[in-house]
C-alpha cells in the first residue's frame, strides 16, 4: 500500500524558506516593473501543440512535453503541449487579443515553463521565467526603460552588475564590410566563444567555417577589445568603441544604423542619469561586440547582464525583435524585451549572502501556554495583536515548554510570550527574546510597542 | 504559414485587469495566512503517475492529464501526470520531507491544478486552488484559526458570509443511533441534497438506499432544522441544536465526541471574540447537519462557506482529517485544512462590485511630449518620480496628442503630464486630471505632492 514518495527528476519542491526567498525575488522585480507601467498577464500551462511545434528548432521540438487526456480517445481532442517558454505564448497572446490591447503594450509575465532537458546541476525540467516586454513601438525609449529596470532591480538586490549591450545591425554590418554578409551567423557563433576559448581558437574556427584569411584578418579589430574594469572606463570605452566602429563600418548602411542606435541608447542613459545615481558604481553598461545571443530572433539591441561578484554567466538577457508575432499572422510589430533568470539570481543572492534576514520567518511571536486556560488567554492576546497586523502563532497545545521553545527555534521566531498562572493574574506575559535569551514581564500595550 | 491562434478548450488567458484582480484576491488571502504564521510551499506541476492514480476515485483517474516526453522513448522514463489538486501533493510532500518539517506544520499553497473535465460555464481544465492546512496536531485551535482566517479574509473582501460547520463524528453518531451504522455514507449523501430536493425526496431516497421506515422516521429530527436568518439567532440556534443533539446521541460514544468537539469550537470562537467584532454582522457561523462534503476523507469538523449576497454555492470549504498521509506510509497524522475557491470569489467580488477601484491601473501618470527634446525632459522627470515610488509611463514617441491621450484613457491612467516648449522653459508640466479634464501648470515638487 505505502509508496515511497518522490517527484519526477528535474522537478523541485520548494519549502517555506525557499518560497520566501523566491517571493522576495519576484516581488522585487514585479514592483520595479510596476514603476514603469508594465502590467502582468498569464497564459495557460498548456498550449495547442501547433502553437509550440517548429518555434524552438528541431532540438526544441524534442524537448516539448506533450499532454494526453487520460479519459479521452487519442483522436478526439487536438494534442496539447506544456509551455516551453513565455515568448511564444506572448506572441500568440498579442495576436489573439490584438483588438483589446492598447499599443504600445507593456506586459510582464512570471510563470513556470517545462523542458524535457536532461536534468543536471542548475538545469531543471520545470523552472520559472520572468519576462518583460514592450511591443508595438520601435522607440529606443523601450531599450532605455529596460536598462533602467535592470539597474533598479539589481540595486534593490544589492548585486553589482555589468549590462553588456550589442546590436544585431552592427554584427550584420561587420559581416558586410569583411565581405561575408552570408556568414553573419558563423561569425557571431564564433565570436560568442571569445571569452571561453580565446582569440586564436576563434580565428581557427572562423576559417573552418569558411572565412578566408583576409576576412579573418579584417575582423581582428573587432576581436581585440580588452575587458575594462571600472564602470567609468567601461562607458568611455564604449563611446570610443562606437566612434571607431563608425569608421570601420563606414561602407555599411545597416552597420551605421546599428551604431546610431547604440549612440542614441547611450545618450538616453546618460541624459537621464541623476547626480546621486552617477556616484554609484554598482551598475555599469558596456558595448560588447562579442555578445550574439539568439541572433536569428533579435534585430536590434541585444542585452546580457552579468553579476560582477559571482561566476555564474548571464542572469538577465534579451533584445529587440521586429517580427515576433509574424509566425501567428501579424507581421512588422516591433518590440523589445528581457528575461530575468530567477534561479540564477537566487544562486547569486545566496552566494553573496544578500537575502534579507526577515525572510527567515514571517511569524513575529509565538505564544507558549502552560495549560488550557492559559491557552485561551493567549488566543485572546493573539487576536488583538493580529488586528494590529502582527504575525502571531499560538502553540496549539500546552505541551512541555521545551517542545514549544524548540518549535520557535526551528521556525526562527524571534519572540516567545510565555503564559502561566502568574501572568494571567497580572494581565501580562513573560516575553522572551530568543536571540539574547532575555526575559521580562510585559503588558499588552508594552508588547505592541516592542513588536 | 500563419496560424489562427487559439488556446486549448477549458483554459484561459488572463489580461492585465483580470490579473490585477486575481492578485488582489491571492495577496489578501496570503496576507491573512501570514498573520497566523502559515508559510507557503510549492510542489511541481507534474507528479509521478503513481502518486496520483487511485487517489481521486475511478472518475478522477480518468480526469488526470498524463505527460509524455516528446524526445524520450515511452519506456525510458516513469510516467508523469499533471497535479489534480493540492491535497495529494501536500500529503506526498509531508511524508517525503518529514525529517525537515517542524510539526505542527502550518502551510499554504496557491497553485494551478488541471482536470480533463468537460469544460462548461465556471468549470475550467486549469484553475487555481488556494489551500491552507495545519498538520501534526489534533488541537481544535486549528479549527478556530481557520474560522478566524475565513472571517478576516471575507471581512477584507467586504463579502458577508455564513460559515456552515458540521462534524463527521456527529454524522456517524446519527447513523449509529438510528441503527444503521453501515449506512453513514448513504445517509449523508441523501441529506446533503436536502437544500436542493426537499425533505420528502430525501426520505424517499433514504428508503431506496435501504433504510427502513423506522430508521427514516428516527432521522426526522435531524432533517427539520429551519434555516436561521440573523447571525445572532444562528449562533444561538447552533447552541440549542448541539444541546438537543446531546440527547439524541446519548447512546453513541462517537456522536457525543462530535458534539463535544463542536461545543469546544463554538466556545473558542465565543471566547476570542472582541467587542468590536461582535458588532459586525458580516460573519456568522452555523451548525449545519446537512453538510457532508468529502465524507470518506474527513474525520472531524467539516466546513463550508457561503456568500450571503450571491447565489453561487460554496466559496471556501474543508475539514479535519486523521489519515491524509497514510496513503504514503505515514499513518495517524491529524490535520485540518480549508481551500479558498479563487474563481468563485472572483465572481462574487465582480457581482457585488467590491473590487477596489485602484486595481484598474497601476500607472499613476503618463507623460505626453510634443517633440524629441520634450521627450528627454519627460524622461528625466519620470526618473525623479519613480525614485519616489510613483508609477510612471512616458509615451515613447512624440505622437499626436489625441493618440497619447487615448492611450491614457485605455489604460485608465488618472493623470497626464503634457510637455511642450513652454513647459520646458518654465521648468513645469501641464497636468491634466483625466476624470475632470482640469488642467494646471505645476512644478516637479507640486506634482510630487499631488501624486
Amino acid at each position: 500500500m505505502a509508496q515511497k514518495p518522490s517527484i519526477p527528476k528535474g522537478t523541485r519542491d520548494f519549502g517555506q524558506i525557499e518560497m520566501a526567498r523566491r517571493n522576495y525575488i519576484f516581488d522585487t522585480i514585479r514592483s520595479v516593473f510596476a514603476l514603469y507601467g508594465f502590467q502582468q498577464i498569464e497564459t495557460p500551462a498548456m498550449e495547442n501543440i501547433g502553437t509550440l511545434m517548429g518555434k524552438y528548432g528541431e532540438e526544441g521540438d524534442k524537448l516539448l512535453f506533450r499532454i494526453q487526456n487520460s479519459g479521452e480517445k487519442a483522436s478526439s481532442a487536438p494534442e496539447k503541449g506544456l509551455r516551453y517558454d513565455l515568448t511564444v505564448p506572448f506572441a500568440r497572446y498579442v495576436v489573439q487579443h490584438r483588438e483589446e490591447i492598447s499599443f504600445p503594450f507593456k506586459r510582464f509575465q512570471i510563470q513556470p515553463v517545462w523542458r524535457a532537458d536532461r536534468p543536471q546541476k542548475g538545469r531543471y525540467r520545470e523552472f520559472y521565467q520572468c519576462d518583460v516586454d514592450v511591443i508595438g513601438s520601435d522607440s529606443l525609449i523601450g531599450e532605455l526603460e529596460l536598462i533602467q529596470i535592470v539597474e533598479e532591480v539589481y540595486r534593490r538586490f544589492g548585486i553589482r552588475v555589468c549590462l553588456h549591450i550589442n546590436n544585431r545591425k552592427i554584427l550584420a554590418g561587420i559581416a558586410e564590410v569583411i565581405g561575408a554578409p552570408d556568414k553573419i551567423i558563423d561569425i557571431t557563433v564564433a565570436i560568442d566563444k571569445l571569452d571561453k576559448i580565446g582569440v586564436d581558437a576563434v580565428n581557427a574556427e572562423l576559417k573552418e567555417r569558411g572565412l578566408s584569411d583576409e576576412q579573418v584578418e579584417a575582423l581582428q579589430p573587432i576581436l581585440t577589445t580588452p575587458p575594462q574594469p571600472s564602470p567609468q572606463v567601461r562607458e568611455n570605452a564604449s563611446k570610443a568603441k562606437l566612434a571607431s566602429l563608425r569608421e570601420y563600418l563606414a561602407t555599411s548602411e545597416i552597420g551605421l544604423k546599428g551604431v546610431a542606435e547604440m549612440e542614441e541608447i547611450f545618450g538616453l542613459v546618460e541624459s537621464t542619469k541623476t547626480a546621486s545615481l552617477k556616484e554609484e558604481s554598482r551598475f555599469s553598461i558596456e558595448l560588447d561586440l562579442c555578445l550574439a545571443r539568439g541572433l536569428n530572433y533579435y534585430t536590434g539591441a541585444i542585452f546580457e547582464v552579468k553579476a560582477l561578484d559571482a561566476q555564474i554567466g548571464s542572469i538577465t538577457g534579451g533584445g529587440r525583435y521586429d517580427n515576433l508575432t509574424g509566425i501567428f499572422g501579424l507581421p512588422n510589430v516591433s518590440g523589445v524585451g528581457i528575461s530575468f533568470g530567477a534561479d540564477r539570481i537566487y544562486d547569486v543572492l545566496t552566494e553573496l549572502v544578500l537575502f534579507p534576514k526577515e525572510l527567515q520567518s514571517t511569524t513575529k511571536i509565538l505564544f507558549a501556554a502552560f495549560g488550557q486556560e492559559e491557552l485561551k488567554y493567549a488566543l485572546r492576546w493573539a487576536k488583538e495583536l493580529r488586528a494590529k497586523g502582527i504575525s502571531v502563532e499560538v502553540y496549539p497545545e500546552p505541551a512541555k515548554m521545551k517542545k514549544q521553545m524548540g518549535y520557535a527555534d526551528d521556525k526562527k521566531i524571534p519572540f516567545v510570550a510565555i503564559v502561566g498562572g502568574n501572568e494571567m493574574e497580572t494581565n501580562t506575559v513573560m516575553l522572551k527574546e530568543m536571540n539574547s535569551g532575555e526575559q521580562k514581564q510585559v503588558t499588552l500595550d508594552e508588547l505592541c510597542t516592542i513588536l
